[in-house]
């Protein structure tokens, strides 16, 4: 009997958003749904993004069978390369998924040796003792999956990330049916997205924005700027569409919306009508009305191609009064100054800017809402159940709407942060070991629009190279920094080094001098750039690549 | 006729969020409207509050003929005691306002010296060539009020903040017929408040939020414990009655609350029922369905009453099952991940949470929103117009919206931002010269429940001081930190100084050793910690105040 034991051990993602990933292991086999990454909160200076510690699957590294993929965000893809690097898994996701898993695996150039397995929603594959059915379900990105895992101990549902759109923009349903089934023949686990579980109601499908858009489309006599996130290929077709209509060209700005529109198009996801295509340089040639702008920055991260138009500082588009600049996107918290800055950046040029919550919406969410996470819980009807991606507040709220669920046999409710297990055998479902989890900091060098020479580097490696602490004193009245900067730095050079900290003063003095006033006065771009400008500068002198952290002071 | 010039010369608060101050000039005559402050960005570490330079007033000083303070929030009086200390002007504002200076004061050992001028509603002062009139306006803190100031060349109005309350919970109603009055006379110069411009419709009433208080006092089966900013005198109020009504008694936890119901009570503004009152001391050993809290801290600041009882560190008030925890408050910018962190430990604690956007609402702004800010400029009718309190972006749309006033004889609109002036004479008003603004970085060491012995220092003096970087390093695995921290410093120990900085490294391994695993999981409250006792432990070996900005690294 003690052999028939299954466990749920996640990885990263539950008491925290972001970096999901969740392990499941029936005695010597185990399989990974998903590997994501996390952005850093802004105390975590010198860090570009987080992953999981998958320090788990490493120690049991001949036990893992695969990992799949639900669908192509970040938080749920972004981790896969560093996981890969340790590990390298069969990998299992949507055409589309596995397209952008593709190009990130590219630039560490690890593709050759992956091992990639499109499947489609209805297709089955089988891992060891687990047999896993993928089922299609409506997010913010195309081509999302949820999986249902037969296992000797019965069935797991793992929704990924989901909302049910009723009226999806590609009329690809949310498959209640597939679910429907499951549930009738009885489901031992399910694990459903939190996100928005503190939302009342019903989340509105992707079709409500179409007539905020339309409503854009007509009035704006300019230019219209649409910043949204590229993966939302829903939301840039309806874009695309509406230009074709009412006559205006699209430009695709920035290297993320570029990859993933040609990525979409190539799978013919994303169906681009006849000529309506722009090329970035033609954009000032064109007669203002008849053009459209679709641009990645929503989160007014300081090198995006939306922080640089803000700046006049994009060399295909600059604002002029009467342009019209929309940020359909929600806003991540954390991120709230750099965007609000972004946006006074762009009032000051004169633009309009449309954002926020407003009546019909210029963006609507890709989770589901409180009602639709009764609606996933009545159709499985499981007897086991954790909430999953959130943190603990989310968590804890979505297993109190699972109680109504007693009556129809839901026998245990699981609140699980990473790293805490749980255990399931012929007797039942109990807390199991903490296994060893955490983050993983890297500092990869990816930026928009800059391709580097990237190298995937663990923070605990980059530690032994010491770290570099350039201190700026920006004087309050003229936005300018006073005297030379500092540069502190402890286990980086050894012996003197005098020589080499003297020339990275140099080179920081003239980040700051060669950027504009408007960039000075903006500390988020001002640290990023001196960052960027130092570490290309060391490492080229060192090969070495000490943690970097501008400290800016006003004085 | 050059004589014959109005000048107006926005020291703070135009172009960013807080510190507002506006002085008006005519001649050799100034006045001067508010004295805010504002809390720093995150990355301007090692500083508490922030307030506008006032260089242009103190090189001036002969000039200024007093200072009028529209109301007593943070952002309109903050900076008041630095202006004093600089500038010893009368102050006029109401009794409660100048109740909350009075108290700021003394903590600065300034009180004495203080000249305060307590006005009405209604009532009239002459400062030099200037009649100012006050004008009852409603707010989110009880006594706040507008000014119209007769000049020789017209009469320019400045609202402070304000929304359109048509039935605030103390009766005293918005005077629009004043402000009628005034726009039927002609008014030469509106200066209107803008933050919540980009708010469709109305702002809802005060009295809103009651149908929500009573549904959480009758729902709430154990403690009630709600958090509000502790100026908001009308919330506090209809706490206290709908406790009265249902039974259970009140406690105030936090400094700030303790002070200010204090003070509201003091001056017959806040009505507390017959032993309604609890002491903090007596909540745990009252039934818990007898009690509520009213709690400062809704910002997920890192000392605050609400901070510490969500990590079991309050003595007074320890979370249990079933507790109800209200946030009636919005996000600041810039706070949002504090307080997701705070309201996670709150659900580890098995209390439930209600916060965020609902119907009835559990807070309400105290802006008024666009149809107000419509109804404002109709009933105002200026010929000038100048948007004040917010970003760039608001200032815009608000001069946006007052451009449907053209027919009524708006002549022109000004957005000018902090330092930018305004001048009115008898040809009309153009933009005039820029004088010297910025912003001071005060490290005040007030904290909530910390009594210290407050300096107000500067941070051009502070540096003089030099600066001190605890660094530490802790594992992500463990929480704990590895080995001794580092400390970096400039400028502050002369030669050697390896004794005090070793004896600095054991006082902050002593500050992470004495920490919860709780507090030790949140870099913001250990940075606070950290900088706290460090500074406390350097000021007393050498009477000197270093910047200290802590840098937590995870390794």
């Amino acid at each position: 009997m003690a052999d028939r034991k299954l466990q749920i051990i996640p990885i990263g993602g539950l008491g925290e958003f972001g970096m999901n990933s969740m392990a499941i292991r029936y005695g010597d086999d185990i399989i990974v749904i998903d590997a994501g990454m996390m952005f850093p909160d802004v105390e975590l200076l010198g860090v570009d993004i987080v992953t999981p510690d998958f320090s788990y699957l490493e120690q049991n590294a001949s036990l893992v069978r695969g990992l799949i993929l639900t669908h192509g965000h970040e938080d749920h893809i972004g981790g896969v390369p560093f996981l890969l690097s340790q590990l390298n898994l069969p990998v299992y996701g949507s055409e589309f998924t596995l397209a952008l898993v593709e190009r990130r695996l590219e630039e560490h150039e690890m593709l050759d040796a992956a091992k990639l397995h499109p499947v489609k929603a209805g297709g089955r594959i089988k891992l060891g003792p687990f047999e896993v059915e993928f089922i299609r379900v409506t997010h913010s990105i195309v081509s999302s999956l949820a999986v249902a895992i037969t296992t000797p101990l019965g069935v797991i549902i793992h929704t990924g990330d989901f909302k049910v759109d009723p009226t999806p923009t590609d009329n690809e349903l949310f498959d209640l049916h597939t679910f429907a089934d499951y549930g009738k023949r009885g489901v031992l686990l399910l694990m459903s997205d939190s996100t928005n579980v503190d939302r009342p109601g019903y989340t509105e499908s992707e079709r409500a924005v179409r007539p905020r858009f339309e409503e854009l489309f007509t009035r704006s006599e300019k230019r219209l700027i649409i910043s949204s996130f590229s993966s939302s290929i829903h939301r840039l077709q309806q874009i695309l569409d509406l230009a074709d209509e009412y006559g205006r060209k699209v430009a695709f700005l920035g290297r993320s919306m570029l990859n993933v529109t040609e990525i979409a198009h190539n799978l013919g996801l994303l169906s681009i009508p006849d000529s309506v295509l722009l090329r970035p340089q033609d954009i000032m040639q064109m007669p203002p009305e008849k053009v459209a702008v679709v641009v990645s920055g929503t989160q007014g991260e300081p090198m995006s191609a939306l922080s640089r138009v803000a700046v006049d500082n994009h060399k295909h588009l600059y604002l002029k009064k009467g342009d019209t600049v929309v940020l359909s996107s929600r806003i991540i918290p954390g991120n709230e100054k750099a965007i609000y800055r972004m946006m006074n950046h762009i009032a000051r040029r004169g633009a309009e800017i449309v954002y926020g919550s407003m009546n019909p919406p210029v963006h609507v969410s890709g989770h589901a809402s409180e009602e639709e996470l009764k609606l996933v819980l009545n159709l499985v009807r499981p007897k086991y159940f954790i909430p999953i991606h959130g943190e603990y507040l989310q968590l804890s709220r979505h297993a109190k709407l699972a109680q109504h669920l007693r009556s129809v046999g839901l026998e245990d409710t699981f609140v699980l942060e990473t790293g805490e297990t749980l255990e399931i055998d012929d007797l039942g479902a109990r807390r199991g070991e903490k296994v060893t989890v955490g983050r993983i900091c890297i500092d990869s060098g990816s930026l928009d629009d800059v391709v580097e020479d990237i190298i995937i580097r663990d923070r605990r490696h980059l530690s032994e190279d010491g770290f570099v602490l350039p201190i700026i004193a920006i004087n309050k009245h003229t936005g300018r920094s006073e005297g030379l900067p500092e540069i502190v730095s402890r286990g980086f050079v050894s012996g003197d080094g005098s020589g080499l900290l003297s020339e990275a003063r140099a080179v920081v003095a003239k980040t700051l001098e060669t950027s504009t006033a408007e960039e000075r006065s903006d500390w988020g771009v001002m640290q990023e750039k001196i960052r960027q400008d130092l570490k290309r500068y060391l490492n080229k002198q060192t090969q070495r690549r000490p943690l970097i952290m501008p400290v800016i002071l006003e004085v």
